[in-house]
């Protein structure tokens, strides 16, 4: 049942009765999406927070030239979203879209209000989530001032081999900041 | 009084009694600094967690050829760690030391469980905080992956021109993966 991984993944935070976490529950909406569906689309208004039962999210923005670029994948037990534009109710500075056919939780802005409300401990649980998410974040800023773009390929491959097996490499070389010719000519060497 | 940097900021984001405002500025240490010096070491247990009442941090690591890049800063108002080792209380990948004689709020790791622990409403102070700094940092991925570290400069200049004097340029240069030789060409143009 796709609601226990999520509150399986609640109770590795945060400790709840069964009952509140039945309650918990009913505040998030579960859809099934094909392949490359858009969630969210970029310059609308970013009303809602996406977590990954199974299946893979990208973030991305279109460049000037019309070119897609990954700036954050999310796959199973990940949150994503454009977190400014939820905060603050604007419009988005991103698309979502799903990888390949996704299992995906979400909950718009005025019910993660709510849940937050009702359920103070999942302050907590968030907190958690974020810190870690942060902290993940100044990783990569040391990665990306640390290596080329050559050697970021080859680090992200040694550390996530299952997960460059699964996603499409014109995806993994937008995400490096790599042309997909130029990944290419990386992997050929 | 510094104290009230912290507990107006606080307040901002979440409703405590007067009396519970007492209490939680307990949790924290105070100290002044004087520029460059180092409140955390890489290598080192990452114990402390750092708030800028007034000055400016670095968190920034030692690369391989022993040129040291900086990762992220933090002014007034910001908080500061190597925060995947602060919450898995291991060894730092980072260095933090004051860019400008500063004055610095610090929490340990275990007066930080004790805080939310006490008083669970800083949960969501925090969640709050690591919301905003995690969507900020999706935005400087965005950036990164949008413009040459050309534009990237002139960017940053147009959209922070106070940060830009205040942190020498060798720092700028690192933040945003320059040399400071071609930091020095681009601001020639």
């Amino acid at each position: 049942m796709t609601n226990s991984i999520l509150i399986n993944h609640i109770k590795t935070y945060v400790t709840f009765s069964e009952e509140e976490l039945s309650e918990i529950v009913l505040f998030f909406d579960y859809h099934s999406y094909h392949k490359k569906e858009t969630l969210l689309l970029a310059g609308k208004q970013c009303n809602k927070l996406f977590f990954v039962l199974k299946g893979c999210l990208q973030l991305y923005f279109i460049d000037n030239l019309g070119n897609q670029k990954t700036s954050q994948f999310a796959i199973e037990h990940w949150w994503l979203t454009d977190f400014l534009a939820f905060q603050n109710q604007n419009q988005s500075n991103f698309y979502i879209e799903t990888v390949e056919n996704s299992k995906i939780v979400s909950i718009s802005f005025s019910k993660y209000q709510e849940l937050l409300d009702t359920f103070p401990k999942m302050e907590k649980y968030f907190r958690t989530i974020y810190e870690t998410a942060y902290g993940a974040a100044l990783m990569r800023f040391k990665y990306i001032n640390s290596f080329s773009k050559e050697e970021l390929f080859f680090r992200f491959r040694d550390n996530f081999p299952e997960f460059v097996q699964r996603v499409p490499q014109y995806l993994l070389a937008s995400f490096l900041g790599l042309t997909p010719e130029y990944l290419s000519e990386i992997k050929r060497k």
